[in-house]
């Protein structure tokens, strides 16, 4: 048998990657990075709302060729003997929840003249939270009549998912909600255009985006019922028609490249194209996830995703915004948490802030001086809102303990041990509902590129945190995917073995810095505690003493 | 009667500046600004204790003899006829509690080989806070023997003032403060220097100076008896004898000019000295400070004086540093407030996170463009700790609010707004207790160069802002003293309504600004209270959602 690949696609917030990858080992021979052309780095925003965020998907199709060709160009240069004959799969991930409106053709709805320069009529991108109201009102309407559909996300529907953006748009642009047939997830839609489906109700949908984003569950026989979509808004429950009945874990194919696109793309035509995952699951897959092991993909914002074996029962965790079976892993409930924003948050700062976007390096050389607690500062990582543990967008940054000498590596190192705060609260409320959290598992750019980071997340959490190999996890688990639907592997688990592994650094938490993080954590969950609305009597008077306590002790 | 002219010399945090004054109508004939040569802008730091703040007293006086020289030079350029002969009297003021200790011969200790290198023997700069243990002790030790102590000071006394500083000196490096013959206030040293006095104990103390820092009142017999200054250390009551017995007001000199520095400076031998006071009270005889109008002298922190007369009895304020009669105008109590920090947060941020001095303006223009509420932003300015109303230096800066699209101009005018609101706190705790506020008039660079800043301040308050018409009150007020005691106006109601007057433009509150603003400051006190110890059961689960709102409508 001569050497076969696959092709993982990952788009990301700001740009899509193609990777090419060596079926037998994992070996990643060729890869492109193409960035959105439109917008702000790829994102429409909007200066009057901090809540919109918006993608243009004509650059999603642009990208696709682009990154495609581009990762096949450079496995070539890297090895002579390469030929895209050789690759038997392709696989994709993207951002989510990421929906879209499509004609009846399966067409953006944007490339219609009346919606050309309408936003609502664009991809609503993940982190788009126009849909508040809507999904306080799900959440409210889910109390009342379907509160099973509330247990397995946590207990609070988000803004940022599926059916409160859908029906924002029907409430704000009801033109642009009319003319669309039907509304697709990114991670479905571009396996669907690869597969040449020119029918919405024909994409064969992943069950990772459909459960953890749109209360989907074969308990209550998929999409949520027309009785209930009825309640929200009629015109939802007639959607429902218009979108689908069965959703499909990694075990199924999306479909097989059709010959427009395999001639665009220069590929095989007829390969098997791998189900859509959300980027962190197929991330996970990617960095070797497995029960017991926890995958933080951090980029942007973080998911933390975990698996436990279908065989068992999981129970439902408060806060924790999915536990879908068959999403990441077939034969697993995928639980998922995350930050709704890490990078972010570090990005903000030092571009939207100090603007001087390389100031990164020097900032964490010089965060890295400091010991635990020796800033004196504390912050919230919830520029972004919370997702998780308490799924509540209408949320804010905090920073606390400035004096008139804080610097901007002490802030940054603050920024930093905030979402540290965050990640520990997520793993705690995990474990405590018997999620077993043995060691955790990080990719992304910022974990390879910020070994402070790390320690501080050793520091703070306890656990023992590793890279994994590939510095392109989520191309690489959507490769694996296109991989295992493509034949060259039996399952998951095998492929996982063959394709995947960890760097050897090893960041162990460090006894005297745990002690010092201890105490932080436990003013962090004050602070969060109090602004979060857990704890309605704060007694907070004492936290920028302890801070003080703590940063002359420090400095000592 | 030919002209005549008083020279007014202001001692800063960071420079020193010398006015010359024409007696008959306070027009500034010529002024030089001195920075202080050593340290970071004069001022001596400890990187591993922010709270340490010393200055050289070398500097003192070799800027000293440069100011007055400067400006009697600039005099003579702006005016041919203007001669050095025709000064009639010279006045001081300076940053205290800013003690120093000296020799019997009233010289620097630092001057001493021994003690050359030794931040212990230089002066300690009011916003010194090293000694906050040792005001915790004071405040406790009165609140058991001499509960009419605290009755004056609000009821704490601070870290910033004397008896904390000196004692705090005792207990850390006990060679200094063995080696002192005596201790004396920058406000004090200076005419004492200029007089020609050579013993600690013939110097004439300012009122004002021992009355708002060193516990000093005719109502007790002076400084705190030596029973009472045993119970902190013995060696304090000791030094009791070799300080003052009695303090004065500005209708007393406080010598005359001695050959010696008479020829320094280029002065008529003998003129008559005024008494030194707090730079901030000169400064409010220099804005005209009366009954009604409070005087906002706005620098590096901010001093509100108000006077009301001493015929009249004043209730004593909780969290009022002082209220001291003859401080600041003969004939009334001097009520005085202030915030540990204003121009220096600003500053902070400007050129400690954002590392760009040149920004204020660029900043301020960006500011002036939002509306009240529209950042979501809200801030304590606590940056240096909170004078009054909590009187409490172990508290520290907040920031609250900040989304993925903050910008530094948004942070700027949020930290403007918590000044503001802070500024709000003080004139509704003097007015709660009679002393009545009817105008607000400011002076200091930050006052004149931020209309931005004026109008916050205007619709925060709600009070009318006026500007002083002289840049240079603090120098002004002092040139006014020496007026007065060189008997060139009877007394301060006369010389201020000559040499005094206000700047055309006023700032009146806008109503709809009036109201956001009253919901951002009630916003504000919860977490004032909350984080200053005031509110032990605070809930704070709407403030980040109410922020949000006010941000939503203020941006349509």
């Amino acid at each position: 048998m001569g050497m076969r690949y696959a092709i993982g696609l990952d788009y990301g917030t700001n740009s899509a990657r193609a990777l090419v990858v060596d079926c037998a080992d994992g070996r990643e021979l060729g890869s492109a990075v193409v960035d959105y052309p439109s917008g702000h780095q790829g994102v429409m925003l909007d200066a009057t709302d901090h809540h919109l965020a918006r993608q243009n998907p004509a650059d999603y199709l642009r990208v696709l060729e682009e990154a495609t060709r581009g990762a096949l160009a450079a496995a070539q240069a890297a090895a002579a003997k390469f030929s895209s004959v050789q690759v038997i799969g392709i696989g994709m991930d993207g951002t989510g929840s990421s929906p879209l409106p499509v004609t009846s053709n399966n067409i953006p709805l944007m490339t219609d003249p009346r919606f050309a320069n309408n936003p609502n009529a664009q991809c609503w991108l993940w982190k788009d939270h126009t849909g508040i109201p809507e999904a306080a009102a799900i959440t409210e309407t889910a109390r009342k009549l379907r509160p099973q559909y509330l247990a397995k996300i946590g207990g609070t529907y988000s803004s940022e998912w599926f059916w409160a953006k859908v029906w924002h748009c029907l409430k704000v642009d009801s033109a642009v909600f009319d003319a669309a047939f039907s509304w697709v997830e990114l991670a479905d839609f571009i396996p669907a255009v690869l597969a040449g489906v020119t029918d919405p109700r024909q994409i064969q949908r992943g069950v990772c985006m459909a459960g953890h984003k749109a209360l989907y569950a074969d308990d209550w026989g998929g999409l949520p019922d027309k009785e209930f979509l009825s309640a929200l808004d009629p015109k939802l429950a007639d959607l429902r028609d218009r979108l689908y009945d069965q959703a499909h874990d990694a075990s199924v194919s999306a479909g097989r490249l059709c010959p427009e696109w395999a001639a665009k793309l220069g590929l095989p035509v007829g390969i098997p194209i791998a189900i859509g995952e959300m980027d962190v699951h197929y991330g996970a897959i990617g960095c070797g996830v497995a029960a017991g092991t926890l995958v933080k993909v951090i980029g942007t914002s973080t998911c933390d995703c975990a698996v436990v074996s279908a065989d068992q029962t999981v129970a439902d965790i408060p806060g924790i915004c999915g536990i879908v079976k068959g999403a990441i892993l077939p034969g697993y409930f995928g639980v998922e948490a995350g930050q709704s924003a890490v990078g972010d948050i570090f990005k903000w700062f030092v571009e939207g802030v100090l603007e001087d976007a390389s100031a990164h390096g020097k900032l964490t050389a010089a965060a890295a001086a400091f010991k635990p607690g020796q800033s004196g500062l504390l912050a919230l990582d919830w520029n972004n809102g919370n997702r998780t543990i308490l799924v509540d967008q209408r949320l804010t940054g905090l920073l606390l303990g400035q004096t008139l000498y804080t610097s901007p590596a002490e802030i940054y190192r603050a920024l930093i041990e905030a979402t540290a705060f965050g990640a520990r609260a997520i793993v705690e409320r995990i474990r405590e509902y018997g999620v077993p959290v043995e060691r955790i598992v990080c990719s992304g750019g910022i974990a390879e590129k910020n070994p402070l980071l790390m320690q501080v997340y050793a520091d703070v959490t306890g656990c023992e945190m590793r890279l994994s190999r590939s510095s392109q996890a989520c191309a690489l688990g959507s490769a694996i995917g296109a991989a295992v639907v493509a034949g060259a592997h039996p399952d998951f688990k095998t492929a996982q073995a063959a394709m995947t592994g960890l760097k050897d650094t090893t960041y162990t938490p460090i006894p005297e810095n745990q002690v010092i993080y201890h105490q932080l954590y436990a003013l962090y969950r004050e602070l969060h505690d109090a602004f979060g609305g857990v704890c309605t009597s704060a007694d907070l008077g004492h936290v920028m003493k302890d801070l003080l306590a703590l940063k002359a002790t420090q400095s000592r």
